[in-house]
């Protein structure tokens, strides 16, 4: 079942809430009146009522109902139609949920159909009742609230990942290198970046558009509020492209750590293969089958273990000193 | 032997189809009549016919018989001359296939010049004659339908890469890594999405000149049609970039897990010399020929034997703890 | 408790100073008076007070509250809202730390509100008294003032970097690769730098916005002095990228010459190898139970012990003479 | 000796050609004449002559006698000045070979001043006989002309580059790495495609500028024909684009694969090092002067053989088995 | 002390020369007449006087006397500041050294400050002194003359850097890799010529200013000897740019062959691990004290050594025909 609610407003002033989908060309009909509609997860044929009832393009629908990826709004003769990606970070499986809400504007009423209920819809209307005074402007204030509402989840989403990276750079100086799950997570979290960052850019493309061309829907005391929202999604914009050079960083200093610790490895495996080699070449020296000095006698056996221990421990302080072990 | 496809409109009904070139002119002289011709794969001769009778430009022709590497635009005084790619992508051989569409384009007819029959002429029919209250928006809403169907081949081949890189994901943190042949695959996948990558941007030029210039061809009820086109080539245009990005992720990641499993090998390959290198030893020290303390006794060779033992289990341990084997 | 400094001035000339809030509507009652607050981390209700006097926009005012990461300039009605940041680089902890001021301008007043006391404003006062003859100009004098001081930090932090990266390019060429906590160090100037690289583009920006826009704020006189700063920007601006890339130089210079190491070391102990592997054969050929001549003779044990020293010195000689030793 | 060709034009119709240089101006006294002159390595007074006579700009004559390295077009009062490079790719040598044509430009006459004859005026002149209907044109044509040969010149490098670096891809994934040889030509082959680069992006922006400004000298007819040059430079700079592009993919390609040839050679060494490693440590125990069991028996022999060969055998298969050998 | 240099002019005429400071004032009160001052180091009291005297802005008196590191041009009401660079190569120090030269422009007057004596200024009088049918066309031309000079010196700079690079283009196919001296000596001419490159930027900036704006300053006959200058600098740009190209292309180059020559190294180390392994086993399999075939007798001591040398002279053999030797 398809969950539809309503509101209309004239001036600043709440006339109506959850009135039926029939009863919006009636409110409609008197001058000055706002109506907002919001449906969630429609069907073909209720969009194809609405679409009849409020002259909605046909392509605009369209859209509304197939899935897209990136943010935009489209203008028509009648009214303007923006796609908006509202999204979440999930850090555990490195991933950046998405819910798109698809709206029609017009000057007398704004559409929101969301494509799932992901997207609450309470927190907007409370944000609406927070500036009662601005309702008056019509469906720019209402559009402003549902950006702003969208933009503050960007917010929080890079927020999370600037979180994540200060986590991956504290722990890129351990001693430990990366294993492949965490690896794997790194991957994930990075592509989940570069869809935020996907989301963002068209998103201050399509905002900063509505505040050049649509001046019906943006008064000049909306204006600000606007310029506000654009402001935020810059900040956004800049945290990713930042975060995106900072992964670029890491990569670096995690290879030269990387060759550092191998260095380390190397280093420690060199000394003590030394320190056995050369024992194992006394000793051979002893194991010959000629009459060398000390062959078959006591002092010999003394001779060749004290060499042996002798040279194994002076290697390992050479080695020692020299920081290889 | 070329086939040759025409039908001819006037306002929104189908007057005629399947005439002969000849009766092209007859078609013209009506006004209001609005003809298309397609041509797959003609020789120099047929052409030079058409171009006579239309009146097109000896470079426009010139262009249409030879191949060309990138979507294009060019306006001449009576007629524009597109040139578009219908691609298709084979995964398996990591192959981009593409057919060249030429055409003319004029108000009063629309020429479309096929280079092969890779790219069918029906589906695009059928596009037409889905929406026959466009067709009396003239010339426009034919390119249009020709646009819309090449743009939804670029969809397709951006979602199968999407796909193929999506299960690349997934592969890159298997335990083996790439033999030759992945690689080469891999390598061939990248080079036909930067042709596919090629074809998309001038594409998208191309169209968002016709709709700036060509205000004869894209009608004010067309418009948002083109726009929605022009949309689609965006997205396809952000897609690719998203998948070279992810590209270069793929390799860094796949360079960081490649020296994480190295280093692994290395490990297992250092303890295991261990383990063989300290027991050679002490059986050297226990081959001298000198009388070492139990040399030629039953507890000598009972301590040898303990001591190799106990010396590789005890290494094995040890490697075994510090996560080396 | 919040401090608040006040001056006015008329003309050229200073005509109160740490006069209370209050009093601010008072001074702005006579024409020609230009006032200045500065208000350090204040609370939300007296910021409330003066925007409640100023009339300021509540949009500005909420920014003025909470906490920005980039300069930005926002123009209102009756008065624009400046977003700026001063840094200092603490080059032990490699941070760079910044302290927001925000201003409120308008032809008649200028309010400073800074979020905390780490920027003094001393010097700013001590700068707009250098240049008494100026002050005539009114608030564009002060706005340049206080551009001029945060951007000289800017410089500082600049040359900071500079010759940090000036010494890391001195020690890049010594015997030793870097620790790890070299190597953090490094992560964190690179960071900071990167800070540094943001907080200045969006300041460059602001400022050249201010030159464009306001012409009430920049007289024809002021103009070649926010020409000044702005020129100062650019080239903090130059530096911070001429240092990018040389920190990208580094690097890669870094990186080959850790391939010079390893290769020298490399070398030294493949060296070595040999050195002990050829006796150890020579040693274990004399050691075998058949009777080879010399076995178990006096000439034979000179022999061997002849050939494993020659070897190996011959070996050394070897290896010394290609520099491999 | 410096070759002089002329021509001179009236209308469609070629009226006069190899007469002398004195000749010039008594044809460009006629009205509607068009004259051509070549000069091949003229030396510094010959050029002067011309100068006088053309009143040719003093910096304009400097530029055609000493050599550039980019295109360019420079406007002067009385005529337009324009440095072409036709090149030619050495595909065994790796060097791009280019021969500088400067022209100076008027709409009464055209001088062509080539460095050196490894252009031939040959081709230039039967192109413009290919198309007499346009001569009337004037100089747009000639130059069109010179302009189109000098392109095709481009496309013929660029595709002998694709067909490189087609041949490249395909060595890629055989067995063995390059060689410094090859190493050297692929260096080679990346600067020289860099120069042609180089040639072709102020190219492209010399004929973009010619078709801007020169309206004097690019007619309306000609206009299509100066777009097809520009089309077509356009498509060498996207292939030389693609081609820089598909050099960066086969460096990394290339690293990945040596990455994974020095794996399977590591492999393989360390497999056969464990095959010699372990035997020796048997035979070294066997070795031991202690009384083991077996020792100085048959079956002590017996055993020892068994184990050393055994324990290879086992090594091996183990190996062949997890793909090491 | 300071050495001053006066030259005053009516049209073409050079009509004082060598005049003190002073009687800069009497001369400018002649109608049409031009005087060029260069001070070389001048005090900040001499600066001033001249400041007076020819009513310079502070700012750009300010400017003259601290240095800077990017050239640019201010404009004020009566004059413009331009700051220049003059450069030159140390090739042996890997050093970019260069001069400040501070002008200050205006219709009647060229004043030219040094920071040193490193720039001389002999030069510029015989520039001048070589077109006296320019020196009419008043201060632009002796600005050209100035400008033309230094950019002069970025050619000579930027084709020493060419030379330098190929040298080592050349030498990066030698055999030995690069000790830390020379990869010092890289690094160095790394940063000059980055340092190089980022004074011709803004120089192409100024001078293209000063071509738009200053017509005062750039008289029409002047016109093409700016762009002359213009297309220098581009040239230069070009250049660095290339170079900068050519530098990563080296690096990578750099970077393949020493995975050659290390793989190289790794085989012939390799190959004679395992030339001296295998007979080491052998010897270990003759030395077991087990009554082995031919243990004590004489064939055995002829089928050791048989052996060891066989195996030996067969693996000779086989790693040569692989090429690992």
């Amino acid at each position: 079942m398809v969950t539809t609610r309503t509101r209309a407003w004239r001036g600043n002033e709440l006339i109506a809430e959850g009135f039926p989908l029939e009863a919006v060309s009636d409110h409609l009909a008197t001058p000055g009146v706002v109506v907002w509609v919001d449906l969630c997860a429609p069907d073909k044929e209720q969009l194809a009522l609405l679409a009849d009832e409020l002259d909605l393009h046909e392509l605009a629908v369209e859209d509304a109902l197939s899935e897209h990826q990136r943010p935009k709004v489209d203008y028509y003769d009648t009214h303007a139609f923006m796609s908006l990606h509202a999204v979440e970070v999930d850090l555990d499986r490195g991933e950046l949920v998405n819910t798109e809400i698809d709206t029609f504007v017009n000057e007398h009423w704004l559409i929101t159909v969301r494509k799932d209920s992901r997207f609450p819809v309470e927190p907007l209307m409370r944000r609406w009742d927070r500036s009662p005074h601005l309702v008056g402007e019509g469906v720019g204030f209402l559009l402003y609230g549902l950006l702003d509402l969208v933009v503050d989840g960007y917010f929080v989403a890079a927020s999370k990942f600037d979180d994540f990276y200060d986590l991956v750079s504290e722990g890129l100086f351990g001693d430990t290198p990366l294993d492949p799950d965490q690896q794997r997570h790194w991957f994930e979290m990075r592509r989940a970046l570069v869809r935020l960052h996907r989301f963002v850019v068209p998103m201050r493309e399509a905002v900063s558009g509505l505040m050049r061309r649509e001046h019906a829907v943006v008064s000049t005391p909306l204006y600000p509020y606007f310029q506000d929202v654009y402001d935020h999604i810059l900040r956004v914009s800049e945290t990713t492209d930042a975060l995106r050079d900072l992964v670029s960083t890491i990569v670096e200093t995690n290879l030269a750590l990387r060759d550092y610790r191998q260095n380390q490895v190397m280093k420690k495996v060199t000394s003590w293969a030394a320190i056995v080699a050369v024992p194992t070449l006394i000793t051979g020296f002893y194991g010959m089958n000629v009459p060398y000095p000390g062959s078959g006698e006591h002092w010999g056996w003394v001779t060749a273990a004290s060499l042996t221990l002798a040279i194994s421990v002076l290697l390992y302080v050479l080695f020692r000193r020299r920081e290889w072990l």
